[in-house]
């Protein structure tokens, strides 16, 4: 199992609709094949300067690497991403 | 629910046995009351430098005050997290 997670703000305003529309959009990620288990979270830790988050699992390196290189992962990230996300970072976990 | 999570690394060196002690150690987090869901993860992301992470699940936030304040969780801070962790982030999501 691998658990891919991003940790991202977005250069929209808290609460507007370019913001909710987004994150509404996103859920195109989730019908992507080998995506198991598709959070859409808001980050609430004052420690960290992220607004939300993603997290998806995959059964292996395989199925993430599929997920990666789908038409509808790729247009998602040039299209969406790019454009409105501020800043991110990536962290994703296998079981110790 | 709030999911509380910290990525981080150690100053230990990878595959040490001190490694292994603190990972094993930390188990202790799991029995204060409140937590849920704890999970000792390796963090695989070659975008992101860190090492490790703990994720868990708190049924709200008194149960996750209880875990901040509790003594196994305030000991194992200051005689393990402080002097063993070189890095790390706190990431907490709630639902969106």
């Amino acid at each position: 199992m691998i658990r891919h997670t991003v940790v991202f703000s977005l250069k929209h305003a808290a609460g507007s609709e370019a913001e909710a529309a987004f994150l509404r959009d996103a859920l195109v990620l989730e019908a992507i094949p080998g995506v198991k288990k598709f959070e859409r979270l808001r980050q609430v830790s004052p420690k960290a300067d992220f607004a939300f988050g993603f997290s998806m699992e995959f059964a292996d390196q395989a199925a993430y690497d599929g997920y990666n290189e789908h038409p509808v992962h790729t247009a998602f990230v040039a299209d969406r991403w790019v454009p409105e996300v501020a800043d991110f970072l990536e962290i994703d976990y296998a079981p110790l």
